[in-house]
């Protein structure tokens, strides 16, 4: 992990029919499969609410105000990939602004996850290139020191590992190591089977209390109801 | 007001037609008729702007990380309630998501302020279920601990007590305590009164300084005009 | 700079011209033309998405929780302004709504550039009259204490002095000195006058790295390939 | 609770002598006794180490950058209490510096806890007044407005109502309901009264899964050790 | 000020004698003597408690990462100033250390002012210079970009042109125009004069609501006692 | 990674005498040597002033208020270790008092470090045990939920994996992994053996300017002087 550098070229990526099923789930489903694990800091916004994604991680550690390694990056994205950049240190420069989008989506990148600040959201947002960043910024960056790509990074405190899959949305980004994307896909389809169900029963007005058998426990464990 | 496990099942509501009444001012003219007092701080954002409501104050007291009262609050919501959750510690966790407004919307929960995270808020848009909170975060909750439901909180450094009136827009989140409820009203229907002639003078060019005669209090304060 | 209790009333402005040119750049554009300098801090967000403007600083000097200075502002407001707000300390009170906004429009100003809260944002949004304030907050403020008017002022930490070009955007806020500001805006003209050429060949799938030419100034920085 | 401008001269204020006895156990154990609740947010710091008090609440509210109710709290201080300040909207200014101490020390406080900030710390350090606080400030206040004294107050989170028992030391500060007062001491006795034979076991090696039997509830909870 | 890549050599330093006197005072007094203006935010805070120093200020501006232009700074103090160093955005690195700490020292500064981090703390509290950060990194930073010397910088919120009068102790950090050094020492001199008095007389008991005849103002801004 | 309730018992830890030898650096030094990599975020700050340690990780991953995983970490502890403590979210709880580091120091911890609060500090201050944390709080914690021991975890957005040596000081916490603690002691001491030498020329007034040829590379980077 401990690189600064390099550049790897073959990363093992997760399965990508996995990663597209995982999209559907969502960030909180998936995260719940997972074991409440994986899980990106709540710092972490969309530039625009409604965007969905997944794909697998092309990860990038760069120096504060320095965003040279993001175009090293773009020529390792493959269809399907979600840019992961991670900083050495706190910082909410724009890194990433609608030329760079324009390439990444030219390489087939689905979305960029960077915990630092990104700027021109308005084209962005046009573009419908989405961005889940700590910041907007207007302040750009210089391009004078090297850094890494596909390598480990932790990005706004989870490890992210390249080929690893990104699920991402309105609640937020979650990582799904790649050799447990499958069984995260089928825990995030069982945890959502019977939500139907549960949902309508709570739309009829029967109580969670009731639905999920609450009272009992709830009273062992000292609650007491006040008249 | 300090007590664990405890849930108040008959709690003095304000009265619904002046809960119902107060919505319309929106927080920032009820703020000013209750003195400037009884805000949120503003950490606390609606998930989707434009919604505006009012109502009586259900609260909750929960653990960090530890949604289990929610499942208790909803059985004590009435038609006109509004769900008030304070956590004993700072949280950013996702206490609150589809299912649960599902149940607490046929209820007749007009809304939830939580001084904490909420998830699904994809979806918690889509149905129109409006929720103030300091965060929005995918990370889910364990039913682990007691809390309490219906004794007075302390709410992002507010005192909600039950039954308290709650008024939420854009602007923020108001608590009213219930015996001034009334009185409130009458006060923020009069500001509002004027503010139509107000606003007319002020579009025709009239300058604040005149149409509030403050040139005379601000010489006498020391302010110098200098060419 | 030091001064309270006072305002000046002729300031020299920038260029009309040349400050409604600065607007269609951007602030990310701009910001980038001045030499990465006169960016207030990326907390400074819009209270709606998608407002672009540019105009000339009237600046405000005011106390925590006292606007009084605003109503004076508005006296000196000529068609083309930007008022910019600093507060002497931390303070996200809500120091600017409808009515101050109606005032403001009337006199022609373009926008609120506000180092504090703002309220009644929904209105103001309906109206379009832009804000970037660091605070969204129902809480109103006194009149009790002078401030100053169109004294240089320090802004979400950019100094501002009166009369400078304000360029404001999704991404931002940037502050163009006026003596600057031609130089400014032929420089950032120049910047965008390749734009076009170089996104085309991004989104052709050339990458940066040949673009640029960087493949030799990272084998010299040291970036190793490893497959 | 919702009152401005006014000042209760009669409280009713928790036995002294428990107050007192509530000293020694520290902040910690207090707030363990009273049910882990009663908490101020552990942004309150003192400004030296090593500070233990406790104290019966005589309470301030005032408005941001105002520290008029400061000497109108004077007056109502007897021996044995600590002044517990509350503001209406987040503010770091510093109310507080030598002169109001030494006049505060005069009339018999032990302490305050203010949430914003303080200044001369120190001189007060020098004339060890312990003071907890969010922030530290050079910047002084103005005596424009009135707040009010002794009404319940909201301090960093905290619901602090006049006559409370306030015990405060390096770990933070805990509000202790004066009803319970009594009741708290005992229960935080009780807690210590083992604590040193508890002490004596861990120093010697022995483990606290061993000492409280967590071994077989750990196992029931899931835990697995791998070699 | 808006310049990169520039050091002035020349700049006009305030008198050196008044810089001297100016120190006793502290910050707080010196700050009131301002009309409470100049301060840095109080997130600057010393790295060992008791330090006090004035000095003339000696401007740096740099680059997120880089204190490139620290060791250029260095040839331009003489004794008695104060380096004030500022960062074109947020960073918390550690940009000083004791190799510069020991350079500064020789070179005859009497302090370091900077809103960023910085590391070495317990050597440069050993050595006895002081500095006042927003934050301690033992993270280094690089040497590759130019920012500039000795042009005016906003550094955490406040203007700092090169020449004036910096004041700092454990309350804070004050900036005094060098224009107005001479008089701002009178008047703070003038407010200790009888500080003396006044806290002789709070020592016995005097209340402020008497020394400073609040009485009367109190009761007409509506104040009322409550038995 | 991703594992919840597991504990593993044996893990590599670094060299002992390497670890030892790593501490006298202290971490600016190391984290230098590192390549300026493994740093833990600035808002890790020592209890008290002035230790500095080194020693191998233990690691422990806990849910929010809950820590009940310390116990089970302190016996996996051996004479030498660290333990490093991270939470699954955000939570400044007082996770660890003076009974647990009673426990730790007999089995030989040479510190903690988590991602979380302590209390009481006075306590673990006299019996100089040090702490790292990013908060202090007497808010107490619960035991109902596993977490685990021993496997890599994330603590304040750094990657640390057991037997990882870390070191501590004033500056801040590194870490190192282990496969590499020999080779970054060779690289500390080499950088230490030439700083007495600098130290000695920057006390007697060389210039860093000079020391390190600055000169050029600044004319060239573009840097001019104005008399």
């Amino acid at each position: 992990m401990y690189e600064l550098g390099v550049v790897y070229r073959n990363i093992q990526r997760a399965d990508r029919e996995v990663a597209d099923r995982l999209r559907a789930f969502g960030s909180a489903t998936v995260h719940e499969a997972l074991g409440r694990l994986g899980l990106l800091k709540p710092c972490m916004r969309p530039i625009y609410a409604g965007a969905q994604v997944s794909g697998t991680a092309v990860t990038v550690l760069m120096h504060p105000g320095d965003n040279w390694m993001l175009h090293v990056a773009a020529e390792q994205i493959r269809d399907g990939d979600i840019v992961v950049a991670a900083v050495t240190a706190d910082c909410t420069d724009g890194y990433f602004g609608d030329l760079l989008a324009t390439s990444f989506k030219a390489r087939g990148a689905h979305a960029l996850i960077i915990d630092a600040g990104v700027r021109d959201v308005k084209t962005l947002t046009e573009m419908r290139f989405p961005v889940w960043s700590k910041a907007i910024s207007a302040k750009g960056t210089i391009k004078a020191t090297v850094g890494s790509v596909n390598i480990p990074v932790v990005c706004a405190g989870a490890l992210v590992t390249p080929g690893d899959v990104i699920v991402a949305d309105d609640d937020g980004v979650v990582c799904v190591p790649s050799s447990r994307a499958a069984e995260v896909a089928d825990a995030a389809a069982a945890r959502e089977a019977n939500e139907g169900a549960k949902r309508a029963k709570l739309a009829a007005g029967v109580l969670g209390l009731d639905m999920y058998s609450m009272r009992e426990p709830l009273a062992k464990a000292g609650l007491r109801y006040i008249d």
